[in-house]
């Protein structure tokens, strides 16, 4: 019973007990262990959380059934304002909609941005649905088949080449269909990217085409007759580090320089990537996007002399959508076994892989969770927060303080808006599918 | 890009490099490195894979598609032989869906076993379906809602009660529906399974009820009017020690018995759990099944004495379908990156999630990996098998020893019947789904 587990994972003591937006901690030996970051975003009215100006409690009855995901529409407009009002002017803002693509938020963030980055022949169906301008899709991805290269030259979309292998496939698509394919080289660095959660760049990669190998890539680009655009360069994600980041922003810049020297033609599209993170987990902090913002700025007055055709454009997933969602799961017993408290609820991992601990961490660390009818009330319990899943990875909480929560009352996971509902397996054991909606 | 990876997943030397199928490893300084098991259950014919008698890559031409899964009803029968050959007369096998709930596999195995196990109101849907007979179907879980016991009652099925919050509505129902529930009181021993993948029993747990709460469940059990049936035990999973498991059911045993004084009616039914494991890793080895099978013979002789009424059942999920079963990818690129090769595949994390290293396990190892076109091919080169999708979480096999193989060749992941397809994130990035088959 329970998947495929290998390593014994006792609810030991990993994680450490946080609090969670300023209220006090359980016991006073918590006072040095690291806290989440405070999760201001939504209001509270009458201590309930309010999503899209509705109370949790209304939103879930209006609903209809729990669990379910829930986005806020102004904090993505917000989101995307404030970064307009930081980054140099001119500067395009792309999202990378692999972190939530949900129709409805696509099409939202569709008239919010400047470009739609697409990570499949699925994906970029959306992204048309949504409204997109072609012009301004790009594609990426180390495994394309012929099928979506084709879908994506006919769509007329930027496609980021991540292979020699791609080249004689487009150009025969380019002859078959009339439509000279759209390029860019995706590159993968000569270097890392710092302090990243996730290396996309640096050493051996199957993202990308090593550096080395790129001026070779582009004379045969030129040979085939593809119409080249410029280069993408991404070298890792989730990074909360700003120095790092505008490290790599640099040394991206510099790449690209280098190589636009060996370019068919003028560089007119650089994709600088993003990697811009956002707290998770007790003792991690919001990016500081002042200084992220200066060194774009120094790089964006540079292109304009250096590279003036290009048009310079940042990527980011989750930073532009990840903190403006939660999921909702309702408590449905409340069981006390040796002492424990556990509150079992409608959802779990199978909704939120993520929030279980099991999509790329090596160590399960609590994601900041709250009772989202009971804001304010006294951390007064400490309790762990588990599906109705037949496994023990079905954890969304370990011993975390919360308000004294009873069955009935509603669970929220908090950054829940990049990486949730599209990347958990949703089938697993048969429970009913989760529910998404934008407010 | 990339989903939710906090912590840096280099490619670096976290797996040996390991040999399969008896093939020669690379370099001499492999031969101290842990290999995997010998993957012989599938046939060979002219150097490919023979599933349910048909050769691979006929095999995938007759599904039309890569990625896809295919498990061998052969196989899935033979093991139920084994079992029953080896395990004491009498004994009861249940197939626990969980592992496996392909609507056309659970058919099959509804016709080889004594019945089925189920955790969702869903998954009972498909065990009905299938023709399980009712009578022989048990529902366990944390978090059974009002409206699945309703259906489970209604059903006419075994409840396994996990919660003293469900018998008064396990109650409730049984009055309004006119046909008392049938349940079994699901225990959390006062000891864990040693050495086991996945512990689900000791200490303090979601599942079950704690064995010092039981004798006053049962006295409210009777006070309902429930119809009680028995005890499910369940320590833990995913277990290659056989000594740890037949210590685990004596002992599961024992406390039964112990809690048996306490019944408002005789035990006719008794679940020992599973736990049975099969080998995925470098260095793990098939489970010595006459060790458990004498163990069990003991137990069914106490039993035949101390609980004559009882029916005394195990329960297996991974161990009767995991080995039956391979997930298919074809290669659609190789890649050299800084001296590593990469073989690009159709498939991924999003189709199996447990092989890409990110379903409970906290090191990431190989699955045995073939090339299925290629078998008996030397493993001449050592590459990384990764999917499309834009994240490095998404690698199914880390420098591996293979047949040096091409685009459109067949990579074949092995034990890959259970906990795969569905309990992965299918719809990450918007690639097309992937289809089972069972052949």
């Amino acid at each position: 019973m329970g998947p495929i587990g290998k390593t014994g994972r006792e609810p030991a003591a990993r994680d450490d007990p946080t609090t969670l937006q300023g209220q006090p901690p359980v016991t006073n030996s918590e006072r040095t262990h690291p806290a989440h970051a405070p999760m201001h975003q939504f209001p509270v009215l009458d201590g309930e959380l309010v999503i899209g100006g509705v109370p949790l409690s209304r939103l879930a009855a209006r609903v209809g059934r729990t669990p379910f995901y829930a986005y806020d529409r102004r904090l993505l407009a917000a989101r995307v304002t404030e970064l307009r009002s930081s980054l140099p002017a001119g500067l395009k803002l792309h999202y990378a909609m692999k972190a939530n693509p949900m129709p409805a938020l696509v099409c939202h963030m569709a008239r919010l941005v400047d470009g739609i980055d697409v990570a499949s022949a699925g994906e970029l169906r959306v992204a048309l649905d949504a409204g997109a301008d072609p012009a301004e899709i790009s594609f990426a991805g180390p495994g394309k088949g012929p099928g979506e290269l084709r879908q994506a030259v006919a769509a007329g979309i930027l496609i980021n080449i991540e292979s020699p292998r791609e080249i004689p496939e487009l150009a025969a698509i380019s002859s078959d269909t009339g439509c000279a394919a759209r390029v860019a080289v995706r590159v993968n660095p000569d270097f890392e990217l710092k302090s990243s959660g996730m290396k996309m760049g640096g050493g051996a990669r199957q993202f990308g085409v090593d550096a080395e190998q790129v001026p070779e890539l582009l004379a045969e680009i030129g040979r085939s007759g593809l119409a080249f655009e410029g280069f993408h360069l991404f070298a890792g994600s989730q990074n909360l580090r700003a120095e790092a980041i505008v490290e790599a922003q640099c040394k991206s810049y510099e790449l690209a320089l280098k190589l636009a020297r060996f370019a068919p033609a003028d560089v007119r599209f650089l994709n600088l990537g993003g990697g811009f993170g956002i707290p998770y987990f007790p003792g991690e902090n919001r990016l500081d996007l002042a200084t992220v913002a200066g060194g774009l700025a120094v790089i964006a007055d540079r292109a304009a002399r250096e590279l003036p055709a290009a048009r310079l454009v940042i990527e980011l997933g989750r930073y532009l959508v990840g903190e403006a969602g939660i999921y909702v799961t309702r408590i449905i017993d409340r069981k006390l076994s040796r002492g424990q408290i556990f509150l079992v609820v409608d959802g779990g991992l199978h909704h939120h892989l993520a929030a279980s601990g099991n999509f790329g961490q090596v160590i399960r660390k609590n994601y900041p969770v709250t009772i989202g009818n009971r804001i304010g009330a006294p951390t007064s319990i400490a309790a762990s927060v588990v599906g109705p899943l037949c496994t023990p990875l079905d954890l969304l909480a370990d011993r975390m303080p919360l308000a004294d929560a009873q069955p009935g009352d509603l669970v929220v996971i908090f950054q829940s808006g990049a990486y949730g509902f599209s990347a958990s397996p949703q089938s697993f054991l048969g429970h009913p599918a989760c529910v998404e909606i934008i407010v």
